[in-house]
């Protein structure tokens, strides 16, 4: 068995199954190999963007890695963006990045570089897999690395003559590490916070989104007189009806001082105490109120649910009293199609058990608020804030869960770049539905450039955020991919078209021109 | 004055009046300011490798660096696969990599990350702006690491405050290095060589590529009996009708091999002896014969032309005697459309003083034959082996040189990485004609498959090469960016769309169906 052989066998026994992937040469013998293991399922990426974006995106969905196979240093840096993404997620994902062969490097080759620079900026793991002998256990180090706790990118570096020399063992699987529990007395500890009278806020995220974290969160926080919050841009969260609802920390730092005014405590629970996503002149950059406390409960590596139930036992509350958020569509909607409407048309019509992956940004502002009450759902956010992650991670996520519907709420600019996403959704018959909101803009910089306070901006700065001229045209360019795809001005015609893409198997994509809300 | 103005002023200063960008909002403060500098010309791109591979374009043709704008460690990485092209190219490139300010970096906040490590893989040049009264100071040493020589890429990391904080001083331009001249005991010794009897080969990459540099290595094989070859992907030749030929060495190590048989002389300008692109089983990964000696008449930072003229002297050759190039069309093809009836008509129909980027890959196979006795043009080369280069480096090279008609030479699989070119194409309304080789197939793998020497490989590692199903319509993906496309199907139709599109103002696409060479 050569070295590709027992990399990919050993990535099967270690329940890793799903290899996104834009191969080269060198990762020829990597490819060959697949028809010998029939467990492993690849999917195509034209763009190495998308392999990584959908690694996160499975990740996310499956609680369990995805592996990428991508080509040397080059390739590595084009799936970079979303690999950032996916280690600011706490995603497991195992990349498999193909190098020249051992005796070759020395001649620096045209795709010759370091590649383990580029590697450093996303992975925790990083492993240049030396003997063809040991690539199984190279393999399976990088699945328990990725799974962590927390999840996270774990890079195995796979040169040509290491992947086709014979010799190569399967490993077994590593178990992973066990994630951590919070001692009695930090638990106590924080009981007595709650149980004064202090204002306090509990900062949930990460694993504490998961809708029976969700509950024992709220519990606590009615108990006790708590505020709920969950920091602003989840992994992934469980909502809509049945579900415990939850306010996310705005992403506007004004906002979320105003959130956070009066807190004397803030207990994270796998959450992070909330920043700035940039710096502002004149505006603070720590959002927590001045003298106010910081508890961590439940640490990102830590068993959140655990630590929430032993926070309830530690208060002596009995059962769970959180109260569930009822099935609340908003009616569809009429007339002029707008960034509210077209929400709260998503609202209206998204099926149950739908998995979002929100890249809506400006446009998407209404559509937590419109779906709040739409039938149970997952919620993936822009975690790492590089944009040009939402389609890839809507592929991973419908790969992970083939009997659900993935929507990506997606805007222009975003949207641009790894549109080749929806090559590999029609190319798996991916049942998802991009709604793309088009108001021909980076309208978040519009307003982001006021904010920075950017002095004598005038024609030529505003030029450079703006996205029309030429006009976008996404029916032709999901077309040109092969999907269905169509334009809607009206929320009539939104409604219709999004009902339709919705019902039908196979990816979709419905543009919603809409005028830039800032 | 605030230190993004002082910054642009410098770069303007130093002689870089071009900017290819994509920011964000750390950013906003550099394009705030650029209303208040109006000889800096900004071009907006939609995706960061749109924009370096534009860099790199015009550095190849304007001989002077242009700055890109990119936002932070992920914008970087976005951008790095071409940056990696323009290394291997020693093209000038001025990174300017937005940073959250100085003291929000603490904070780890969603979009932060080791801007260095991944900035490394590709820069000679790093630095991280640290006061705003020194980023003139800074910017000029970028533009003066930039030229070199070689050029090469130089990223300079701007922290938002330092960019938004006033205080910034405009510095003066630094004069680049001289290139290095070769003593006359080397050229002594490398004339010995070529006056013996014995075989050698003078190969020729880099800046001796260009015309007058060629005619004197011309001069000095055919005085000598010496061979004389270029390098696989020379960053730019300057060939066709009234130019020096030359054959570059052929990518398949088989074929260059036979190309450099017998030889006991390798003399190098501004060149690397040849290795093969990527290493196979059982095959040579250095190309030259075995005991071949390798001698350096110019090596990268030196001066190739006055080094050629110092050989030609200690020669004792009194004069240019290189054989130019006749003007030489083939006929427009008729017929079935394949790659070499689409070689043939691109050598009929392309204009005097075009420029081609060539990223045809296989079913560009033909071109350089096909075109030789053109009028005489320059030809730009996938130098780094990190493909989509060929789009964004056209939108460079059409923004270096109004004035002329670019050809970018492109193929399906290549053109997917960055198809975001053919928007800043139509964006600044440039004389960019694409002819995009459709065959459906990552045709190289399928021929590297066999080469690598990959047994087992079956339907499944085929269909990993396949980028048909679903089909990629380049008509529609060129109208969805605001381009005037056609699709041609019988050689005839592509002699039609392809002389219309070159005689029309702006960009357009013309995509020629054909089927796969291997």
């Amino acid at each position: 068995m050569n070295g590709a052989q027992a990399l990919i066998r050993t990535l099967v026994a270690s329940g890793v199954d799903t290899c996104f992937m834009n191969p080269g040469t060198s990762e020829m013998h990597f490819v060959a190999a697949l028809d010998a293991v029939p467990e492993m399922h690849s999917a195509l990426a034209l763009f190495e963007g998308v392999a990584t974006g959908a690694a996160d995106g499975y990740g996310r969905m499956a609680d369990r890695p995805a592996a990428t196979l991508l080509h040397l240093g080059p390739g590595l840096g084009n799936g970079l963006a979303n690999l950032h993404n996916a280690r600011k997620a706490q995603t497991p994902v195992v990349n498999i990045v193909g190098d020249h062969a051992t005796y070759h490097k020395q001649y620096d080759a045209q795709l010759e570089s370091d590649i383990e620079t580029v590697a450093r900026n996303v992975s925790h793991f990083i492993r240049w897999s030396a003997k063809t002998g040991e690539v199984g256990t190279d393999a399976a180090d990088a699945v328990a690395a990725a799974y962590g706790p927390p999840g996270q990118v774990a890079t195995l570096v796979l040169p040509a003559d290491i992947s086709w020399s014979e010799g190569g063992e399967v490993a077994a699987a590593k178990s992973p590490a066990p994630r951590g529990a919070i001692g009695d007395d930090a638990v106590n500890a924080i009981a007595n916070v709650l149980r004064s009278e202090e204002p306090s806020v509990l900062l949930i995220g990460g694993t504490a989104c998961r809708a029976e974290a969700l509950a024992l969160a709220r519990t606590i926080a009615d108990a006790t007189g708590t505020k709920l919050l969950c920091e602003t841009f989840p992994t992934r969260i469980e909502r809509g009806a049945g579900r415990v609802p939850v306010d996310r920390i705005a992403y506007l730092a004004e906002f979320a001082t105003t959130q956070l005014e009066g807190a004397r405590h803030l207990v994270l629970v796998d959450a992070r105490a909330p920043v700035s996503f940039f710096a502002y002149p004149e505006k603070a950059s720590w959002l927590a109120p001045a003298g106010c406390e910081i508890h961590t409960l439940a640490g990102p590596a830590d068993d959140s649910f655990f630590a929430l139930a032993a926070l309830i036992n530690a208060l002596g509350i009995d059962g769970d009293t959180a109260t569930r958020q009822q099935l609340a569509r908003p009616e569809l909607p009429t007339g002029e199609l707008t960034a509210q409407s077209m929400c709260a048309a998503l609202g209206a019509l998204l099926p149950e058990h739908a998995i979002v992956s929100d890249e809506g940004n400006t446009s998407g502002l209404f559509a937590a608020g419109c779906t709040a009450g739409a039938p149970p759902h997952d919620w993936l956010c822009l975690t790492g804030g590089a944009i040009g992650q939402g389609l890839p991670v809507a592929v991973g996520a419908a790969v992970a869960c083939r009997d659900r519907r993935v929507v990506a709420l997606e805007s222009d600019g975003s949207a641009m770049y790894t549109l080749q996403s929806w090559w590999t959704m029609a190319r798996e018959g991916l049942d998802v539905t991009t709604i793309i909101c088009n108001n021909g803009s980076y309208a978040v910089l519009n307003m982001e450039l006021n904010r920075v306070g950017a002095d004598g901006a005038g024609p030529k700065a505003r030029e450079m955020l703006d996205i029309s001229g030429p006009d976008l045209d996404f029916v032709a360019l999901a077309t040109g991919m092969g999907l269905s795809a169509s334009r809607a001005t009206t929320a009539e015609e939104f409604n219709d078209q999004l009902a339709r893409a919705l019902a039908t198997p196979g990816p979709s994509v419905v543009e919603a021109v809409v005028p830039s809300i800032v």
